[in-house]
């Protein structure tokens, strides 16, 4: 994309300061840029290589009922508003950006192949029925009517109809023009925050040039955590969770080897495989703990093939057109970090972990309103950097 | 490489004519024409993306003894010749082009898992010994002694050492080089043989314009039985045999994952690991008669993977670097087609199927004292592609 001229109409490497820098252009720093610059703010995005990120290799499944863990009813209430609310997003970046973003609502499919997997399935449907939650149960005979294609060895199934998927790449493509035709301007060098008197006051580019800042928002995703200049004291506890992931494509006398997102747990490793309209199948993911490591392992592609071909036998017969490895950004819940940190001037939208495409629109919209001077939405406290800050000691120990 | 000027000092687009002109710029096609140049003969390369085909994602076992199949015993001789003149062709190719092509006299080892494995190498051997070749069964113990990082489950070997290896990428880029010295062009375009009263007398390029040639000689691999503008008679009989690969890189706490070539037999599939000086471990590679396809499957890589790793469970460790799909070009016989044809002045190199590295040094020499006036060398007789001629009916049938 072409980066377009700002609204004051002065050149971009002319302006000295922007309303808003936002450091990481991935789909939730340019959510957050294009809804601030709907606002009226100046906003510019940093980024050396922006779209190139955990967001490029996502999935883009959109599944807060399937992709629900106990414990985290927290992050279901906000990711169940995400879900609601996608379809209007999804429209209204397609009007912005004039580019469509594959918003698909074709449901998800959870799969069993042995007893353990029903039992695990049976314990899903039980946590989202106590929630209140809409899933049905499926023999092995009606997870093939369905998908005709499945392997024989499934068992049973979990039809979750309101869990759906985007297409990530044409989602950041789209956000990004949007972003661009609202104003915003693209820096495209790395860079580190500016602080003056214990604010933030803006950034300082890898080449030198400072730009100053009256608000700075942090979204570099697992990176976040890493971003020079930052306080020690406004630092995201963000750790990098490596997933590793293939893009399919199906030969045309195959297609559609699959209706909807299926999904399954072979040997205990989760996979899913989700079926875009174009013929691509994307596979994921691996969910390893290992650092900031974005190398492509013979291991991790072997396992996500073994599996998606456990549960879809034709797999096998489709041409493996990519592999790709991006750190997703993890936090110690699994939640997002957004809103204020300790430092004025300086915010954080980061630690989406799996789920930043879906939470891409709300978030956007909370930032922005942070940034606008609404403050942050009721939903969005939960979520806020300060639930990790250690609490000042009350007093000299016993 | 950068085409130099023909050794008339005439500019490549100018000249309307050579003494040869070869379609197809593989290890074949280039050695052919480095040594027909060297020869005095004037010499193009026509190929519209030279060094792009089987060549370019080989292997480059250099292994008659570990490759010897039953009944193949004219193969066989060709194959050891090749291999015993090896390191000669090598230093040869070195010095005239400047550039290293990765010959490394490492041996082989071919692995037994179960029972069934270890009869095939017992097999193996007793052929091989029965034609005085040398190898050495080793028991599983010996087998890690050589290799520490083998599968547990290995249980047997057969070490041949002799079987060594070449990096194909270097060689093909060496043999390039050491022909454009030699005064060789490169016609970067697709061609179309041209006949006139029954004898080959140049190509026809896409462009549309035309190259005289004394004689013309296919060397397109698999694809030769394609080439536009070959009479029937002359037309070779060689198929299309999909080959998968893939390129690992060893990381650096992990080298030398193998000190050589380790091949073994799982499931019934055929699996190889050659390792580079590098750091770079060569699998493959899959045969498939499935036409002309060069997409690289999700099941291709699978098996790769999945073998790779039943004999050196490290395989998972490595990262993925490239995967790729060509097709060998395959006979009837599974031996070359070397020499002329039915039509004058047209003469074929092609059908090397599985050993085009180690056939290229003797291929090229040979063609070059045929196309040079010597005839054709008499360890190349049984090669000749008169061998697939149908005879002509003697008589009416009864």
């Amino acid at each position: 994309m072409a980066v377009e001229p700002s609204r004051t109409g002065q050149p971009t490497d002319q302006r000295t300061g922007y309303d808003v820098v936002v450091l990481g252009g991935g789909v939730i720093g340019w959510s957050c840029a294009w809804r601030a610059a709907q606002r009226g703010l100046s906003v510019a995005v940093c980024d050396p290589s922006p779209g190139t990120g955990a967001s490029h290799v996502a999935a883009g499944m959109l599944a807060p009922v399937t992709e629900l863990h106990p414990g985290e009813e927290d992050l279901l209430r906000l990711n169940l508003a995400a879900a609601r609310g996608y379809e209007a997003f999804a429209a209204e970046v397609e009007a912005a950006s004039g580019l469509g973003v594959g918003y698909r609502r074709c449901g998800t499919l959870a799969l069993a192949l042995d007893a353990g997997d029903r039992a695990v399935l049976a314990e899903a449907q039980d946590l989202q029925r106590s929630l209140g939650l809409d899933s049905h149960r499926l023999t092995a005979r009606e997870c093939r009517r369905l998908e005709p294609m499945l392997s024989t060895e499934v068992t049973g199934g979990l039809l979750v109809e309101g869990d759906h998927q985007v297409d990530n790449r044409r989602l950041l493509a789209a956000l990004r023009a949007a972003a661009g035709r609202a104003g915003v301007d693209l820096l495209p060098e790395r860079a580190a925050v500016r602080t003056a008197d214990g604010r933030a006051v803006g950034v300082e580019l890898a080449g030198g040039r400072r730009v100053d800042a009256g608000q700075v928002l942090l979204t570099a995703g697992a990176a976040a955590a890493d971003v020079a200049g930052v306080p020690e004291a406004a630092r995201p506890p963000v750790r990098p969770v490596k997933g590793q992931i293939l893009r399919l494509r199906v030969p045309a006398p195959l297609r559609p080897v699959l209706s909807r997102t299926v999904r399954g747990v072979v040997r205990g490793a989760a996979v899913y495989l989700v079926p875009r309209e174009d013929g691509e199948l994307v596979v994921g993911a691996t969910s390893e703990d290992r650092g900031f490591d974005e190398t492509v392992t013979a291991g991790g592609v072997y396992e996500l093939l073994r599996d998606a071909q456990a549960l879809l036998p034709a797999v096998t017969e489709l041409e493996l057109v990519e592999t790709a490895a991006r750190c997703r950004p993890g936090s110690p819940d699994n939640a997002p970090l957004v809103g204020a940190t300790v430092v004025p001037g300086l915010l954080l939208a980061t630690g989406h972990h799996r789920n930043g495409m879906l939470l891409a629109g709300v978030t956007g919209e909370a930032v922005a309103a942070l940034l606008g001077g609404d403050g942050l939405p009721e939903h969005f406290a939960p979520f806020t950097p300060g639930r990790f800050r250690t609490p000042e000691p009350a007093g000299a120990p016993r």
